[in-house]
């Protein structure tokens, strides 16, 4: 495949309005895997599939390609793979303390999950 | 009308995922109207209906049912009228710093809608 059909349009924070962005985060899946990335790291798009592998495929590139549309993250060809990172920064100068806020939240709610699942 | 019908469930914010709140929050109609009853205080139904002159009754029932469904606005019997205020302490208080970021953000974002006009 040609680099430039691997190349996906990322839209320029200033033209990204806050309601796509709650949107982008309003689904469990695409929060999980935003909270994750977050955490560890950018990821290859295989692992951010583990987010949640009872997803069709379908669903997930869906999934991704809301998140990517929202500006919330990359996703570049890396060799024979993809990575996806968070635009953190970018966020956070156009949104200030919004990410943050989610992300708190977020990690909240998963250490509960994951305690009740423990005991 | 029994006033037993009138009274709509509210959800224990206690009950209510972050999800839903940001989802609640990523319609521009239902943001508008989150943000001026913040500003303004409660809002009759009939004020709120201001926020978007255009949107079907239907629409806007929609909005204030998934506003209220997800624990961010009260809709309750007032006289002949019914009455929207925000939750806004109980908001705070399950989800630290959201609802501040989120209409930090929409303000910044009406007062340069409002600028594009006059100008």
């Amino acid at each position: 495949m040609p680099a430039t059909t691997r190349d996906l349009p990322h839209p320029d924070l200033a033209d990204v309005e806050l309601t796509e962005v709650l949107f982008a985060l309003s689904d469990p899946s695409r929060l999980e895997l935003v909270r994750l990335i977050a955490r560890d790291g950018p990821q290859t798009v295989a692992n951010c599939q583990a987010v949640d592998p009872a997803a069709l495929k379908s669903t997930f590139s869906h999934h991704l390609k809301t998140l990517r549309e929202a500006g919330v993250v990359r996703n570049v060809p890396a060799g024979r793979q993809r990575m996806v990172s968070l635009r953190r920064d970018e966020l956070d100068e156009r949104f200030p303390g919004l990410l943050d806020s989610v992300l708190r939240q977020a990690e909240t709610r998963a250490r509960r999950r994951d305690q009740s699942r423990v005991t």
